[in-house]
């Protein structure tokens, strides 16, 4: 059964560290036929071919920031999964220590040439097109701390389970280190947690723990950290029931009119 | 008073069984003056010219499939009603057992001619527009299941009241079925429970209990299902109480932007 | 510390009730240094030069009606706390007892002249568009009803206090008299409680009570009335210690598209 597959493998990628050995390009594992290893860089990615499920974990270390190289190595990873026709789901997952995604690597932005920023930025947006109008189903699996761009990683997913650690926090909390968030940034939050919780999350640039997160549908589900496996594995299985052509995109950011993802909807 | 003679008439309405004799066009009960039975077809209407209030009792056995033959019936008896001077308010319910309306008729929608198809959605969005943005309060008193369309033309109402029988559910799961929902549904779903709950239905084609459809604000209001009749009729007396020219008709699907409806707001 | 400078002001301000004698255009208080009173006409205005925390209260007594006269004095002060470098943060709250703003003064909307509609619906707009604009931290501390223009002036603002007394209700309750509230106050409502439970509030001319208010949204926080003063003060200190340049305006009315506030967020 394609879950039980899934939660095989979620458990095995999901309970181990950092290992750089998968995350090199081509670096699979002979004999163990149906999985593959096809990530990219810093992006481990393992996908279970019977079940069509890939764990793809960043291992940006120590806080997984998102700096240019490592948003090009997440986005050659991710084409790659859409690109290949055994896989459907696609579990986003972190292999650093108590942190999901420190989001964007601020020594991108300054110091910097226009160029590296126009370079930097498109690829920031890059990841959120693809992720939120990926044709797979995305699962965030947020197992440490997701500030800022991290949050928008997670919010560009189709579902969100958070780790029931108090320590954890997740929000865009630029405006506490007085940086404005990008309009679509702040679109996304509203098609998540709706308009006015974004106006008080942006002004006072709040970080909420995972119970307030998940009051607010910031998350959608909290586990204990030890069974974050299990549970994104069951909500894959929820996912795989569907059929998948008749699944929309996220709805488009920015509400109400056509945008991304529309056209599936 | 006026809300007395209206819950008499629900009363009297709702605990009977389909009522052919009711259903016919013209079929007027002589001698019993201020109400009128003006219904056409398979739709039962009866007008309580004091109140101003009509009871619609949808009557295509088994299930009110919404076919093209019934959705013109439909649309005929919501007509008379709209340019009945004597009618403020219309209860939509089912006269079916346990089923509010079971959606769109799926024989309409294989193995006919392009022509057909076009009339028959054309009727289908017909009967949105014509709920949504109705002159009359309307209320649906959902005393069954309600499945996709039946979904739709309960969101297209200005209020839900749903029988509490868990064995009843409610939403927009033509997923399940691997068939995408038009967009004017995702936008009445969207403009009722907001944007993610509406992802969330509409990725995974959720069917609600009627417990989790009022704790979500998919209906407004649960009653045991024997109670239908008073609730519907305290309603009902709440809006006559209210100046009709002041009220808007449901804000504009898709949000934001001007669209039906918006110049009575 | 700024917050414990405003706590002062704010204790003095909110425990005196009208004070004619402060309302008018340039009457200091020689020898008071930092704290300045620039209110204007029925306005009285206190700003503490040490905090940046200016308090307005509105004292068009008895219920402060939104006369054409009131607004213009209202906009006058505003305006002059906009243009006061040392300004950073407003409370709005009413002098008048057990109200907060009854709100637009009907007497203005009949009998009069077309060019004095005009003018005076400009000037409602104009009070609407300069709150839900302003560069300043905005607090509505509302300690008393605030029906109908009322809820729309503390919908304009950042962030809403109300004094729990069951007795005071706030909403766009128009409705109830026969009167259409304008789109834009609609939209309002709909950026601050969302699409549906606006359709309600409008549908029936709903009024809350502070604890349904807060449930839904319509307000952020519920203090017993002796304790505005200081909540207001905590309030403050939390805004004042974030960067202010990279605080949003309230996201724009109307949802979704660009609109006023759009280009600082």
């Amino acid at each position: 059964m394609a879950a039980m597959a899934a939660l095989t493998l979620a458990r095995r990628l999901l309970r181990s560290g950092p290992r750089p050995g998968l995350s090199g390009a081509g670096g699979r594992e002979p004999g163990a036929a149906p999985r593959r290893a096809i990530g990219h860089g810093r992006v481990a990615v393992e996908l279970d071919g019977s079940s069509g499920v890939a764990v793809m974990k960043m291992e940006n270390l120590p806080v997984n920031s998102l700096s240019l190289g490592f948003l090009t190595e997440f986005l050659i990873s991710l084409e790659k999964l859409e690109n290949d026709r055994g896989c459907k789901e696609v579990v986003l997952t972190s292999g650093a220590p108590n942190i999901f995604s420190a989001g964007l690597d601020i020594t991108e932005m300054c110091g910097k040439s226009v160029e590296h920023y126009t370079e930097f930025w498109r690829t920031v947006q890059e990841m959120w097109l693809r992720l939120y109008q990926s044709n797979l189903v995305t699962i965030a699996a947020i197992n440490g701390s997701s500030p800022a761009g991290g949050c928008l990683m997670a919010m560009s997913c189709d579902y969100r389970i958070m780790a029931e650690n108090p320590k954890y926090g997740i929000g865009l909390n630029e405006t506490q280190l007085g940086i404005v968030a990008p309009f679509w940034f702040k679109d996304t939050m509203v098609n998540t947690i709706g308009n006015r919780a974004t106006e008080r999350s942006l002004q006072l640039g709040l970080s909420y723990s995972p119970a307030e997160a998940h009051r607010i549908g910031l998350v959608d589900q909290l586990v204990p950290e030890e069974k974050m496996q299990s549970a994104a594995a069951e909500v894959m299985s929820q996912w795989l029931a569907v059929p998948a052509h008749s699944q929309p995109a996220e709805l488009p950011a920015g509400g109400g009119g056509e945008g991304p993802g529309s056209d599936r909807v």
